[in-house]
């Protein structure tokens, strides 16, 4: 077993430095009390943390590879969401044992996703105990750029990147709450593993978009907490949210599942004026992710009325959803 | 059992915001995917991250309040020796359940610390699983001013702050290795469990030590990270190594173990020109904080030489210090 300076400085604290001579984001890194950052010249530090335990957030038999990709993914996801360039991470992790290719695979994960988007390893701490992983991200906004959840504005359009559902079929998978084929397994299970933190269409959307978030809890969970933060209410069209082909081709119900209650998308659900709507187009094609108009924003009403969702089909027939799915309404 | 989102509500958003009021450190904290964060004008982030594990770091019937005092203290320790002045922290942390009295005490003794040192909650994460901490802390300091580990020069005085060996001592009355009346024994404990950061010490030593640490692995272990990454030599004097009268009352092997190689004393090691000694003397009157100077820094002498400390009683003479404590020195 390595002692833990051994195994900080093999696998973390020499790539981290070997990094940070070509990114200098950092002006001191590992090896001090504190790291020193700083944001670009007159914007700010965005900061978020997440913490990934295992039997909960993974299963024990986790590709360590996926693993380190998918801890930071999750991480540049919340910069993404904001409009945040990244710079740099801390990552605090706490382990049975130091299971030399574990930690060889893990950090290799870690740091091929860092290195794509010039995210800097600055700090950390490790320690024995039950799997537990702890990163912290940071990345620069200019504070009137930056996307924040409470921006939404009346008749702004709802967008999604890219698809939804995927990541959850792949857990579905897991669970054999359902099959697929060899193909679709392989792209749900990609999906859940390895999501794609969308870093460049969060800073493409800086002056376009209104609201944002990352999807991670599910469309039907997520799109409320810009709701409720903007005091707004919603309308979506559920025949409109973009799903892969491999979805598709699993049930209706199980699509519905998937796309509005289903987790670890990872994809920005956010806001612009009608006025943006090739604006917003623009933006996706120029970072090739695809984006999808799938409702509108509107005032609260009344006095009463309170944050909330309308679901439309393509029909624009109401629907209510269920925690089953949808039923269609019935005015009793 | 509280949900996820009413349990953080009730015990860390809202005193956070209730917080943030004042201090307005953070321009945007808890309820957004990230948040915002900018050091004070012309200085950079100071970031130190540490994960504190259940039955490594403390025992599962720690006292929660305490525990909350301690999980931030060690990093504020870390914000100290670097000469940063606090400003935000974030908090991840898994628990098994969510005992609301358990989560009521230890945010009260997270909080009571925060609040002294104006270090305001700006975001988090929770999560189900075996009871883990991370924190992240934030603090401001001027590039220039920053306390580094590699910055002693030779001719530099080694200074400790406070005393070294209480919480050592605490810990092993825990572990009955062995005993003290009931005066001591709350001296120790009181160590062990509510450390004091040395915040405004670290921020009156600006301009005037060159490197600094916070002592957590005790004087042997963590003295020499200053000397191996200044490249530097050090003769320490252990009979001049601060101890409190409760320490004193245990026997002198006890002392040294407790002293050098105990941890937890989260004391202020830092090194100083002697033309600077009047003004760090002052600088501790100025925080009533007590300093005393150990020890000597020296350049290695021949290109053999390699970072160490030559350890020496009152008298001059040299002692080889043991994993069981010291012997007197014997050339053969």
């Amino acid at each position: 077993m390595l002692s833990e300076f051994s195994l900080i400085d093999r696998f973390f604290a020499r790539r981290a430095s070997a990094q940070s001579s070509d990114a200098a984001n950092g002006a001191l890194g590992i090896g001090d009390d504190c790291a020193l950052l700083a944001p670009r010249a007159g914007e700010m530090l965005a900061i978020s943390t997440d913490m990934l335990v295992e039997g909960r957030h993974f299963f024990a038999d986790v590709d360590p590879e996926a693993l380190g990709h998918k801890a930071l993914a999750v991480n540049l996801s919340d910069l993404a969401a904001m409009g945040a360039q990244p710079q740099a991470f801390t990552l605090a992790f706490s382990l049975p044992k130091a299971d030399e290719a574990w930690l060889a695979a893990f950090s290799n994960g870690l740091f091929a996703l860092a290195e794509r988007h010039g995210c800097e390893l600055i700090g950390g701490d490790t320690t024995g105990g039950p799997l537990n992983l702890c990163i912290t991200v940071f990345g620069s906004v200019p504070p009137r750029a930056a996307l924040r959840r409470d921006a939404a504005q009346p008749g702004d359009d709802i967008w999604i990147s890219g698809t939804l559902g995927d990541a959850r079929a792949g857990l579905g998978l897991q669970r054999a709450e359902w099959s697929a084929d060899a193909a679709d397994t392989a792209t749900f299970r990609r999906a859940l593993e390895r999501p794609e933190p969308r870093v460049a269409l969060g800073l493409a959307l800086r002056g376009i978009a209104h609201a944002a978030l990352d999807l991670s809890d599910g469309l039907a969970g997520d799109l409320l907490h810009i709701l409720e933060r903007s005091t707004m209410q919603a309308t979506v069209d559920i025949d409109a949210i973009p799903r892969s082909a491999a979805l598709r081709r699993l049930s209706p119900d199980i699509q519905q599942r998937c796309t509005l209650a289903g987790g670890d998308d990872y994809e920005l659900c956010f806001t612009a004026p009608a006025t943006a709507r090739a604006a917003v187009e623009k933006a996706g094609r120029e970072v090739n992710v695809p984006v999808t108009r799938i409702g509108t924003i509107s005032a609260l009403q009344t006095a009463a009325d309170r944050p909330a969702i309308g679901w439309r089909d393509a029909a624009g027939a109401p629907l209510i959803l269920t925690l089953q799915g949808f039923d269609h309404f019935h005015a009793d």
